[in-house]
């Protein structure tokens, strides 16, 4: 029987274990800490490729699309239901050089024949009364969102079930025929996978100048019973020109996120982080002064070049799976598949040959 | 020998527990979660009763006044050093109506004897350079502050070593000869101490209406190797009229309060809570942008109607020492030794006879 190593017990390493054992290869993850350990514990759960498109990143936006349209189908075959909501995202404009933007962006959308809907500033009231007034919104009914945690811990029974093993030591190289650990010791494997998140730079030199941690910090708030209900919707708005978006999961909870900080590998919350995500979330939800303040905390993407992920085959007996930044969530079914279609040799779909690491020279 | 029960594992309860477990004693303290579990683990060790000082509550400063005075004999007889310090405080007034709040309260303070000392914006600055610019300020060198959480290791271990038990039942209500738990059992006793602080008014009828939880949200921050350095002394302010203090630790911590809400048993930290700390901590001292925010929590401070502590006798076999409200630090030194002399039937000094209960109608 194959033997893989997946190096990573993040979202990309947890799905990608668990799809992989299912085609009968005997599969170990490697994380010191699975599940909790990395940035996917830190992660809001927005799937939402279209309200995350950047004019000019078509391809993240070609990728991040097909992965939403197998969302519906991956969280079904989870047995423990990782709290999909289905009621979109809604993108407020604040000012008027937002709507001007959001404008564009609809127009863009549109051009590539993603339903978007424009809202008046009182259909966004219709829709959402707790928010803040606003110049106009823009509708994404399709987008979902998935509570990360209860992902996580879903998608690590479900590798269990499946029969991958884990394995808490701490890799520091990955090679053709095995896995270095800190300890000294080797996980040998036919291939390995690179899914590791930040970390993975440190593993194998084609990473060294491609991965990159972008840190982020997000807050997990609680409604109160004297307080006004959460917003039914992911919502989403720029303040003083940084992003900011509420993205509410059942039972009450509201994750708002997020900043981001290309400063090494720092994960502490800072002042600063959290007196702007503080400040931002009452710009656009003012009644959200009066919930509770569950938790700050802070988590490391992994960001690419070119804000594609990189997933591929790295050289012989060694694939990558990283380099997701914002999209690791919704990127995960895509990424999981493709990684099964390439160890059997498969030619992966163009989407996914559009993230292969050749594309960056030196790189395989 | 006599046994004393003493309901509360807090700084009261614990410095109490200890001081009379050495008067030879059989003493246990009754707390389902002792050092940890209530507002002394929130507290922000601020040992200064001048700044705490409001004019009208002569008999407050004078008991915290005599509190002080004990603290550094106190804190010599504790075998694990609770890490006091002793830089003082340093008011700052940030506008022209605080620079003149400022000048009656030195005044105020000087007639009664106390060491104040007013400064200049620039003296300011050469004291504690990462300030804002401030309008004036007001220096105290004799206040003191500790670390209030090593203070609650120190005396468990203190009293523990003093031969003091620990029960981890939950108290509901005290009378003459024993303490009635929440299981049905009674924990039988000569003397009861009722210390529980915001929970001790369920404890006994004559405390019903006169004790009352006062919530406190405080931050802990931490120092980063790129941010300023944190103050020398304690630092005080008001911010659109809310009051904030910072007070340093040893080991780059600083820890920002506090929040006053009179809003029942709630301990959870609130979004706008945490937004004006932050906003406030930066206002008095910048650099704080770039520290790690540690954690955020809420206490409760026993509130009393007229903010002297509750310290004697409530009736047979039942003392009380509560209602320490924003005080319960500073002034355990002298309650603790309030109750030894009580527990003795020597007559306390005037001070504690200040802070009987009997002073309300109908306490006793």
């Amino acid at each position: 029987m194959q033997r893989i190593a997946v190096v990573g017990g993040g979202v990309i390493g947890l799905a990608t274990a668990w799809r992989v054992a299912a085609t009968g290869r005997r599969v170990t993850v490697i994380d010191p800490t699975p599940v909790r350990g990395g940035g996917s514990w830190v992660a809001a759960g927005m799937l939402a490729p279209v309200t995350e498109a950047w004019l000019g990143e078509e391809h993240v936006l070609a990728f991040g699309a097909e992965s939403l349209a197998r969302w519906p189908g991956f969280a079904a075959d989870l047995a423990d239901p990782p709290g999909l909501r289905r009621e979109g995202t809604l993108a407020l404009a604040l000012d008027a050089a937002d709507a001007e933007d959001q404008r564009r962006l609809a127009d863009f959308l549109s051009s590539l024949g993603r339903e978007v809907r424009r809202l008046t500033a009182r259909q966004v009231r219709e829709l959402e009364p707790g928010t803040s007034p606003v110049r106009s919104g823009l509708l994404v009914p399709g987008d979902l969102s998935v509570d990360s945690r209860r992902l996580l811990r879903s998608l690590a029974a479900q590798a269990t079930a499946e029969g991958v093993g884990f394995h808490t030591g701490r890799a520091v190289s990955v090679r053709d025929g095995g896995v270095e650990l800190a300890d000294g010791s080797t996980v040998e494997c036919d291939e390995a996978v690179i899914a590791a998140g930040a970390w993975s730079r440190a593993l194998h030199p084609a990473l060294d100048t491609l991965v990159r941690p972008v840190k982020g910090e997000v807050l997990r708030l609680r409604s109160r019973p004297s307080a006004l209900p959460p917003p039914t919707r992911t919502l989403r708005a720029h303040v003083e020109s940084r992003p900011v978006y509420l993205v509410p999961r059942d039972g009450g909870e509201l994750v708002v996120g997020a900043t981001q900080h290309e400063v090494g590998h720092d994960t502490e919350v800072t002042v600063a982080g959290v007196r702007d995500l503080l400040t931002d979330a009452e710009r656009v939800l003012p009644g959200v002064r009066e919930y509770a303040l569950v938790e700050a905390v802070a988590g490391l993407r992994a960001g690419s070049p070119d804000n594609l992920p990189l997933l591929g085959r790295l050289g012989p007996g060694v694939l990558v799976a990283t380099g997701h930044h914002r999209n690791g969530v919704l990127m995960a079914p895509v990424t999981a598949d493709a990684v099964v279609a390439l160890l059997r040799g498969d030619t992966p779909p163009d989407h996914v040959l559009a993230a292969a690491p050749s594309r960056f020279p030196g790189a395989t």
